[in-house]
């Protein structure tokens, strides 16, 4: 089944210790669609500027996904700039710079239209919804968002969370958007908004997940070496909705197994900068550490 | 088989977003026995001044604990003052007042000399080892430390550590005594200090044990009110090595339980002030945390 994105495709810049990255493959709908190609048909809305490198849309070629909403417009693409310190914990933004995004008006073809499932990756939510209402009959809608909508656009946020089945976000953004410092009040107060399934990304904590019935803790992929974070958390939801819409099955174990997906997903992506680790990447690669996981986290009642 | 403990009986005078306890019962040692006394039979080693509260000698005395090592020593019992902001994250020490624990150098009794599990809990590590070789044929030893002690006795700490099976802190104190960011890469230097095993609290996120052959995470359990984290990595780790020494099992499988159980007790201990929680606990109450986790943390192969 194929899965409609709708996000941003950036040029990133980035500092970490171990290196520097210039003018990468980067933005939400990029990590998404390429983890998410693994696992579905992935339908990419975006827009890039017309000093897109080529390679880059042929490496996005090659992982299959369909760019046929993939528009370039007159100018520069956007282009984000960060850096890292030896903790890796947390992105520091030292410039943005929105371009062609800036005017970005998605208009979905004839085809996009029919997407069953749709992911609204961290875009302005006025936007996120504007797309949404172009989807006829959507199965499953999940959203991304982050600290700067929730400050200033909270209300339109709200109101695209309404549409929304499941939310998938940082843990600071849900006590954020809860206003709520306890984590498990604050998850409830924000499916009272709408999703009925909140996945809370926790970096090198692993994924909360609260779905309707149950609460599920995945723990993430310990890794020796990370080398740039950036991407993570749209490389696990690509995994986790990807996952989602090829086995078209939302139950709670779908839902788990997914997430655990999402957090495989994910672990490749901070081994090196960019999409350089999905380049090649196998899927018996995937299977081994989706294995891992499950050894790492059973434990048994006691005789 | 009974568990040896040395380590602090306090007066803790605490403040949080939700109220103030005054000189209530606290110190390592007691959040440790009290815990472990579910499970196994706990001999407490430690010092308490001559205005030391008979009603908290009786609670642990209810709790079946031998205090034939308790000591009462002219002066005052240790003191520690403590508030945590609204996110309970970290506690900021307002005041300690050593008193009778700064002279504290345990003399063991013929009996405990024949401790086969024997926890030293977060005191200077050279009385932990000094307590250590007093023990003739110890058969498991597990210890705490804290980040005054890396600071101030590295080298000590290490002597300690060579003779300990099981090490058992906090995240950011791994990270310290290896001089290592990476979890994995820290846990890594710290098992090559001596301990076997390395069970690494994480506070909300839950616990990391490395043990010789695996990684196993386990989650913290979910609460919607957390009320004082005091004690809650002592009541881990008196959770985990009470259970530990009932079984005499040292498997993998019986190691994941106890950290499990560790989890358990602890997720009470921070829903009141002091030991308030763990007074009048039942068993099946234990239990029923124990099975809601390994609900929370199962999930399958993809079909």
């Amino acid at each position: 089944m194929s899965l409609l994105v709708v996000g941003s495709v950036a040029l990133d810049t980035v500092t970490t210790p171990f290196g520097e990255a210039r003018e990468t493959l980067g933005g939400s709908a990029c990590y998404f669609s390429t983890a998410a190609s693994f696992f579905s048909d992935v339908q990419l809305v975006a827009v890039i500027g017309e000093d897109f490198p080529p390679e880059y849309v042929s490496f996005l070629q090659e992982r299959k996904i369909d760019l046929s909403g993939l528009q370039t417009s007159a100018g520069q693409t956007f282009r984000w700039t960060g850096r890292y310190n030896y903790n890796l914990n947390e992105a520091q933004t030292l410039d943005t710079q929105l371009n062609v995004f800036e005017t970005f008006k998605p208009q979905l073809s004839e085809r996009h239209r029919q997407a069953q499932y749709v992911f609204l990756a961290n875009i302005d939510p006025e936007l996120q919804l504007e797309v949404l209402q172009q989807v006829e009959k959507p199965l499953l809608v999940a959203c991304d968002t982050m600290n700067f909508w929730i400050e200033s656009k909270r209300d339109a946020l709200i109101k695209t969370l309404g549409h929304v089945d499941i939310l998938i976000i940082n843990e600071a953004e849900v006590r954020q958007l809860a206003d709520e410092p306890n984590l498990v009040k604050a998850a409830h107060i924000v499916r009272g908004f709408g999703p009925q399934t909140l996945v809370v990304k926790r970096g090198e904590y692993g994924v909360l997940m609260f779905s309707p019935h149950a609460i599920f803790a995945a723990p993430a992929y310990p890794l020796e070496a990370v080398f740039d974070p950036t991407g993570a958390g749209d490389t696990f939801a690509g995994g986790f909705f990807g996952y989602l819409a090829a086995t078209r099955n939302l139950d709670e174990a779908c839902l788990r197994r997914a997430t655990v997906f999402g957090s495989v997903m994910a672990s490749f992506t901070v081994e090196k900068f960019s999409l350089d680790r999905l380049r090649g990447l196998e899927m018996s690669e995937i299977q081994d550490r989706y294995h891992h996981l499950l050894a790492m986290t059973e434990f048994s009642m006691p005789d």
